[in-house]
This record gives structure tokens, C-alpha cells and sequence, in this order.
């Protein structure tokens, strides 16, 4: 039932797109989920994707443009009129991802095109949302929310509910807030249906103030990561400073979020300064690239004075110089595992400072143990290979 | 809102431990979240970890425990009896949890515990799920889920699932099963709580058996990683062969396995063959570093041989070894950047075998344009410290 885009069926999609069989494409289109349609636009060439693209189905079509890759939408979006982009996409998808396909946008074509937006709606909160900062709670949070205020009534709740729900394709908490709209509790669609109370039960009676957690739009989004990985949230309500309901941050947000962060992080500490992808141009990859290679450089410069001082030395036993990069590699080696090891400590939390001291014995403990063994079996490696017994115990 | 846990508030726990102030510390204890307390745990000595587990409050330790490291939770388990676990721990939690935590005990106290266990239904879903491998669909899967018959009116749904709801913490999805017990579709409960229909209204009518996604128990947790988060799902059914339903898998695991599978690739990389973290003994951080250091002590040896052919033509200019530590080490950054973004293409999946003589073209672009200015650089180096034009030309 898993779709899965094989070289056959990519051929066939081409050869279709080449000879123009249009009833065959739309067919296949619409039996796919708008994500599998996507990753079959990452395999196919601009001119095919344009082509392809009039031929999704309307329904899909919006939600095809937001799970593509940004630089598969970018040249998708620069076909389309400003206007296309209002109500063919913006119009039909959540504000959040609305907000983010208009952020990649040319600065002067995001006007043209929030102007076009239909849903009065939807153009207060995407023009709302692009004020935030994108790494934050404010830039990753969607303005749909279903609330309910505290004096309600079941059956009334479930009325205005119904009218709030259809703009959001995923209900996970009701939020609750006071009359002057401040979130004062949640309460669980799974309480509401199965509560056994009336439906003229008020809301203030079966609603939690327990547990709240929430968030200000200027929170990054790293910390809103772990707040809700920590207590295993599926929603996050953002509030202002008096408490009013902004929007809300949902875990499939988040779960992209986390992603992107741990190749950051790796990236980062394997010497890669902007996130970079294997398909991203020579240029972008040698920029991203240059400066750690730089920074290396010079530490090589710095190894090679050092190592200098002892030119005399070296040039009596031209052997013991066989082993320099040995041992200049080793450490290198050393250094990027104990690296790793409290980089990974630090996006943990899990190390602190409190008792450096040991840990820094700990480290060399471990550092002493390892060097043992590795010297021990370069010494052996020596008695048997070189000739001289001083030049063994040296290295 | 947000629990900090701050230096000063740990020493005034610890001192209240100290001085067994237990009133503090179980009004303390009310007032927190689950998380944050398994939190205060990993910051105290396994005696006043003990002393302070006594005192949490019923409803929340057993989940406490299951939030709790692995190590801390091993250590407060060695001080429970079998039974005390099965009541106390086991009989409150999840089947997906339970299991997690039985299968850490040692071998023969598994049986012990399992057969303490109250619940009957619970003891079955336990035994059931010990049988699957950890990192597979049916080791993360729980077997709460709500579901109900197509054939029933939404009026006996809702009088069934106020049943099964109760044993179930979130509910995502309702699993709409025909009489055989096999999955044939989904519900939302925001289609259920919505739907402008009776409550007469059959279950088959207002259904969808699109997008239905599932998984067999033995597809790997990485690949039920991965379809949820392309498909945004926040539950996945896991099936068997003849689509009777088994059980469910929360976006809440998942993200939990995701951020250890991004641990586990980046201590790869740097060289660290199990998983480990930077509390873990001496021995275990020696053992799993130690491999990877031997392989490069292999492969310093063979650099060594190599240098050894031009023995007698260094020996003569003994400046042009200062700079092999640099060479070697330059050829060593390069390789970690370019191993790292292939690797991030592997999990992404984002990188496929066509065009692969493109991609190599490619990474040599890169690699020329890296080359060349940093050879640049080391060569404007060469002509202003080094007293030979001959030597810079060289390096």
C-alpha cells in the first residue's frame, strides 16, 4: 500500500508527459497522496514539471506546491501570475504554510500577491505571520485554532465548533479562553465527545487548567521542540504577553523542525557552515565548505613552525618524520569523538558544569586507556617493521 | 510557566532530602509535571533518588518512571520487588511503555513481573508485544486504540468508545474495522464530533477508506519514521498479514526515535561505534571510540610506508616534511565534509544512484575550487616566510 516511485514508473510518467497522454496522467494523479506527487516532481526536469503540474487535480494542487522541495516550488511558482499564486494555492492551504511559500517569494511580488488573497481571513493572518521571525514560535505557528469560551455550553461549543473546524484539517486540543479571549484551559475533543455530562453542561465545568503549556511568538523554535517533545505534546498554543490566543504550533511542524536541526548539527561539526544539500550548486557547496578548510589551513601552518624548531633533529632520523602525520591524525581523530560526544551533551542539556572537574578527569582517563592500547600496538608494530629499538619506544 | 530546574532549587530539595522535611517535598512534587521530575531525578544521588521516589505522589509514579533515564530507572527498579513493579509501575502505564520497561530488567525478573501483573488484558498486550524487536513497528506499537465496527450507528459508537477511550491517553484517529476485525478504514474524531448527520447515522457512511496508511509489525521503526512524517500522520495502525489490527504507533515515539536514529548517525560519523553519552563509564566510552582510532593508526602506518619510498629525497630538504602534517590533514577535513553530505543524502533518501558520474563531476568542481584557493593561500604564505621560491612552488 506504501507508494513507492520506481525508475519504471518514472518512465512511463515521462514518456507519457512527452507524448502529450493527458487522460493517462491525470488517472495515475489522482490516485497519489500530493506527497508521492511531490517526490516525483524532485526527479523531473523543469519543462516536464510545468507541464505536469496543470494537470493535477485542483483539489491537490495546493497541497502538492507546499511538500515540494523549495527550490522544486521556486521554479514552479515563477510560471505562475501573482494572482495564480493567491487563489490557486494561498487561498486553499493553512497560514502557516501559507506564509512560509510567500516568505520565498521575490520581496515585491509578496505584496502583489497577498493583495490577490480572496479570504479576507486568510490575508489578515498571512500578512500577520510574515512580521514573525521564521525560526520562531510566531514564524512556525498556523492561525486555525478551534477555541471556546469558558461560559459556553456543550451543545453551543459544538455549534461554533463545527464552523471553526472546517478551516482546520487536524483538531488535536480545544482551547479555552475567558471573555476578554486570554487562554485560561484545554479540553480534549476525546472529553468532549465522551464526557457523560448534558449538553447543557458549561464548558467552565469539564475544562483543564492543568498542564497548560504555552508558548510567546519570540520563542525559538528549538525551544518549542523540546517543550513539546518533553511532555509529549501534539499542539502548542501561542499567546502574547496578555495571554491572548495567537495561533498554534503543531507536532508535524516540529517533527520537520528537529530534522533539519540534527543535519545542522552534524553539518556544523563535520566543518560545513550553511546547510547545504548534495544537489545545491558547486558554488554554494564550495562557499559552505571554504572556511573550516581555511581555519585548518592555518593550523597546519602553525603544526608546520612547530615541528620547525626541530628541523635539525628531524633531518639526522628522517624516519621519525614517517610518523608525524600518524600522530597529528590520531589526535585530529581524538579531538572530533570527544567533540561529538559534548556537542551532542550540550543540544541534550543533558551536560552542565557542575562537577567539570570530573569530567574532565573521566575524559582523560579514557584519552589515557585509549592511548595505551594504540600505542602499545604502534610499539608492537615497530619491533617488528623498523629496524632501529630507539625509533620504536619514540614513537 | 515553563519549569526551569535552577541550581538553587536542586540544593533546596536536596537539602530538604537531607534533612527529611517530607511534607515540602511531597507539596513540591505535587506541583510538577511528570517530565520535570524524572528531570530533578537525573541530577540526584541514587539514595536520594530513592528516598524522594518514595514520596511521589501515587497517581504519578509510574509515570515518572517510564520519563526517567534508562539508567536512572534501572537503578530506582533494582529496589522494587517484581510485584511492586507490576502494581505500581506496570499496571498505570501504556502496553507500549509497560513493555519498553520490562524488557530493560534482567531475563528471569521479566516472567516475575509479568506475571504480577493485575490487569489481564494488559498482561496479554505485554507478553504479546515482548515478542516483536525493539526497533521494529511491533516493538514501539501500543495496543490501545479505539475502534469500532462499520456496521454500527454512530449513537453505539460513541457508547463503545467511551470504553476503550478510557484506557487510551490521546485519541488521533478512530480504526473503522469490518466484522472480521480487519482495518478498512479511519475516522476523525473531528468528523464524528461534527458531522452534521444523526446519531442513527451508520459508520459506513461517513468513513474514508482513503489515505489509509498501515504498517506489518516487522517493517522497521526508521521506515514507520518516515512515512509518518511525509504523510504528517500523528498515528500509524500496524497490521498482520490478514489486516487485523494490532496496534498503533504515536507521533510522541516517533519523534523520540527519530532524534536518537540523528544521535546515532552523527557519533557514527565522528567515529563512535555504539551509542553512548558523556556519562557513561570510562570503559564504555574506550570501548566504543577505540575501533575507529585503530583503524586510523592502520591507516597512519600505511602513510608512513608511502612517505618512506621519498625517505632519502626528504632527508635532503627537511622543510618539505614541516608540511606533510598539513597536506594529510587538509585531505582529511575535505574527506569528513564530503562524507558527511553524502551521508545526510543516504538518510534523506533525497540521493539516488542516476547521474551519479554528474555527482562525482560535481564534487570534483568542488574540490578543484577548494584546492586551488587554498593552495593559493599556502603558496602567498610559502613566498613571504619561506626563503625558497622552489619550496612554496612545491607545497
Amino acid at each position: 500500500m506504501q507508494f513507492e516511485l520506481t525508475k519504471e514508473f518514472l518512465d512511463d510518467l515521462r514518456d507519457a508527459i512527452s507524448e502529450g497522454r493527458d487522460t493517462f496522467l491525470i488517472e495515475t494523479l489522482e490516485q497519489l497522496h500530493p506527497a508521492d506527487i511531490a517526490e516525483i516532481f524532485d526527479k523531473l526536469k523543469p519543462g516536464e514539471g510545468n507541464y505536469l503540474f496543470k494537470l493535477v487535480p485542483q483539489e491537490k494542487s495546493a497541497d502538492v506546491m507546499i511538500e515540494l522541495d523549495e527550490d522544486d516550488r521556486e521554479k514552479l511558482m515563477a510560471t505562475l501570475t501573482s494572482k495564480e499564486i493567491a487563489q490557486q494555492v494561498i487561498d486553499l492551504i493553512d497560514s502557516d504554510d501559507a506564509a512560509d511559500v510567500i516568505a520565498e517569494l521575490p520581496k515585491q511580488k509578496q505584496g502583489e500577491v497577498i493583495s490577490h488573497i480572496t479570504d479576507a481571513e486568510q490575508q489578515v493572518a498571512v500578512s500577520d505571520l510574515l512580521r514573525y521571525d521564521e525560526d520562531s514560535a510566531g514564524g512556525i505557528m498556523a492561525k486555525e485554532l478551534v477555541k471556546v469560551k469558558r461560559n459556553w455550553t456543550i451543545a453551543r461549543s459544538i455549534r461554533e465548533m463545527r464552523k471553526q473546524a472546517e478551516g482546520v484539517d487536524q483538531v488535536y486540543t480545544i482551547y479555552v479562553v475567558d471573555d476578554e479571549d486570554r487562554l485560561v484551559g484545554k479540553l480534549s475533543l476525546k472529553k468532549l465527545l465522551f464526557s457523560s455530562s448534558s449538553i447543557k453542561t458549561l464548558i467552565s465545568d469539564i475544562y483543564t487548567e492543568e498542564e497548560l503549556n504555552y508558548v510567546t511568538p519570540d520563542v525559538s523554535g528549538e525551544d518549542c521542540a523540546s517543550l513539546m517533545e518533553k511532555y509529549d505534546l501534539v499542539a502548542l498554543p501561542v499567546v502574547d504577553e496578555n495571554m491572548t490566543l495567537l495561533g498554534r504550533i503543531t507536532i508535524d511542524d516540529v517533527v520537520d523542525l528537529i530534522k533539519e536541526e540534527a543535519e545542522r548539527d552534524y553539518q556544523l561539526a563535520s566543518g560545513i557552515s550553511e546547510s547545504v544539500e548534495s544537489d545545491d550548486s558547486v558554488w554554494v557547496l564550495t562557499r559552505a565548505r571554504l572556511p573550516w578548510l581555511l581555519i585548518g589551513l592555518l593550523g597546519g601552518v602553525l603544526v608546520a613552525q612547530v615541528i620547525g624548531i626541530f628541523e635539525v633533529q628531524l633531518a639526522k632520523v628522517a624516519a621519525l618524520m614517517l610518523f608525524v602525520p600518524l600522530i597529528a591524525a590520531m589526535g585530529g581523530n581524538v579531538g572530533v569523538q570527544s567533540s561529538a560526544i559534548v556537542v551532542q551533551g550540550l543540544a541534550n542539556k543533558s551536560l552542565d558544569t557542575s562537577g567539570i572537574f570530573i569530567k574532565l578527569l573521566k575524559e582523560l582517563a579514557v584519552a589515557s586507556l585509549n592511548g595505551l592500547i594504540c600505542g602499545g600496538v604502534i610499539f608492537l608494530y615497530g619491533l617488528l617493521f623498523l629496524d632501529s629499538m630507539a625509533l620504536s619506544y619514540t614513537i
